[in-house]
């Protein structure tokens, strides 16, 4: 059973109106958000990443999907595995508090145990926020003629993998994107009470868009040439079609995915602006379902792996 | 690194009054009670243990949390591994629907990996309740001349795994209480207004009593010749004090622990009797530190485990 099998098996159970189909990465609870990420050895992360860039992900990745609600952080659960090595959990341990810091979010609880010997490593999160006044938008709230936009870059990430395992040259921008992904909590809060729907892109563009396209009940078209590709990104790779579905589907970007109308085109460029992050309408919502692909005006066929399913 | 020693690590970076200094197994948010709780399998399950009792477990103990903090359970996320037999999984879902349908909480959401080939069986829960209007009894409220009692019998799980390995004949009502921990939501929150500090057994009624002793900053004295056995444990283990010891620690109990006033007792012994479960006053608070155990009035030494130390 891959994981899209067991999510539609909890779904058959999951039939409370908060759990929202399990369609939706977030729980709602009156105004709480709830979100539980996992992140394991060899699957989420390299087994030589250093401890406190996996306590970084961990972390970065719920506060991504709080983010994509636009809700504000509250605190953290955490659930540990204990390394069997007194160091490593020690630097986990300084490198969570690094970034509870930088995102002001306290440490309220969890559990800790210990695996047996030889388990690859295995850490839960759970975060909780508050919604937005507006209510967290969800993941298929998308209209046909919404446009579709990203924040940030995408793409960074998959480089800095690649970085990471000697590939190519390193570069610092990539590599951090891969190490230490930034949740757009300010820009989602700002841009929730704008939107029709919002996500964040965990497991590649392409994916994550063909899943709002679902959840909408609607076709998303993306033109590829409009996605967003860093200088960094462009340093080391030909701004050609396969550079750019290799971004779309790479993952790990953490950047926010969403749908408006557009008469709100300019609400969302200056709330951009404001936060000093990048906005990019990459497409539109039309009748219809699936994923559209077009590079240049020209139809793309959707690749066989649109990201990473797990 | 062993847990506790993690766990105090944890604390200097908890700062958040929230967090009740990493001491309760549960957080508070609001009028909200948190807590997460993870298992895996050969520390906290056999491998054969059946998907749907394992699936059982991880709700049982997340939701005694709620109970011990007095709290109506609103609704879970499920942090779950794939075991790679679709049968299996689809076992567990079936349990995991049976239990919650039991204490009637919904399924909110939560995330599904899939681990390297081979890893132990590993999964969590976060378990999301409300907090009486009396508040959450916190586990370091115990008060010098507070009565300390327990709910239910004590010892019963023990015997059951001992059964579960095939080390005595097995019995239904001590097997049950190994596979089918039953969390005392209702009477933990009838009792929530009469206590001063309440907790779950888990590990064990002496390791938690020390632990409420303290957090409490006190000593608790515990009479070993009161603590409720089960007519199903004492056929098939003689009334002796080592019968009482094993009993008193062998954790897996999910019973109440709680100081009161012993002007309460009327009281709760009310309670408890609308609820058709029993309580039994097993000791009293003093002025002091730690544990002091007796059994028929002579003092008995601490045995070296005083239960499951992760």
């Amino acid at each position: 059973m891959n994981e899209a099998d067991f999510i539609a098996r909890l779904r058959g159970i999951a039939t409370d109106p908060a759990a929202r189909g399990l369609a939706d990465d977030t729980a709602l609870l009156g105004d709480l958000v709830l979100t539980h990420d996992m992140i394991v050895e060899g699957v989420h992360f390299l087994p030589d990443d250093t401890p406190q860039d996996i306590a970084w992900k961990l972390v970065a990745v719920n506060l991504s999907d709080l983010a994509a609600k636009g809700a504000a952080p509250l605190g953290v659960l955490l659930g540990y595995s204990l390394s069997g090595d007194a160091a490593w959990d020690a630097a986990f341990v300084a490198g969570l508090d690094d970034v509870l810091r930088r995102f002001d979010v306290p440490l309220l609880g969890g559990d800790t145990v210990r695996p047996p010997a030889g388990a690859p490593r295995s850490f839960g999160l759970t975060a909780i926020g508050r919604a937005p006044a507006t209510g967290a938008p969800a993941r298929g709230g998308v209209r046909p003629g919404d446009q579709i936009w990203v924040t940030g870059t995408i793409g960074n990430a998959g480089v800095g993998l690649a970085m990471r395992l000697g590939e190519i040259e390193p570069g610092a921008t990539c590599m951090a994107a891969y190490s230490r992904p930034l949740p757009q909590l300010a820009l989602g809060a700002a841009l929730a009470p704008h939107v029709h729907a919002m996500m964040d892109i965990s497991d590649g563009l392409l994916i994550d868009a063909e899943r709002m396209a679902a959840a909408s009940d609607c076709q998303i078209a993306l033109m590829l040439e409009a996605v967003p590709l860093s200088a960094a990104l462009l340093a080391v790779r030909p701004d050609v079609l396969d550079t750019r579905l290799a971004a779309a589907t790479a993952g790990d970007d953490y950047q926010l995915l969403f749908a408006a109308d557009p008469a709100q085109a300019e609400a969302i460029r200056s709330l951009a602006a404001t936060e000093g992050i990048a906005v990019t309408a990459i497409g539109h919502a039309a009748v219809g379902a699936g994923l559209r692909l077009t590079h240049r005006a020209q139809r793309v066929a959707l690749p066989e792996r649109l990201g990473f399913a797990h």
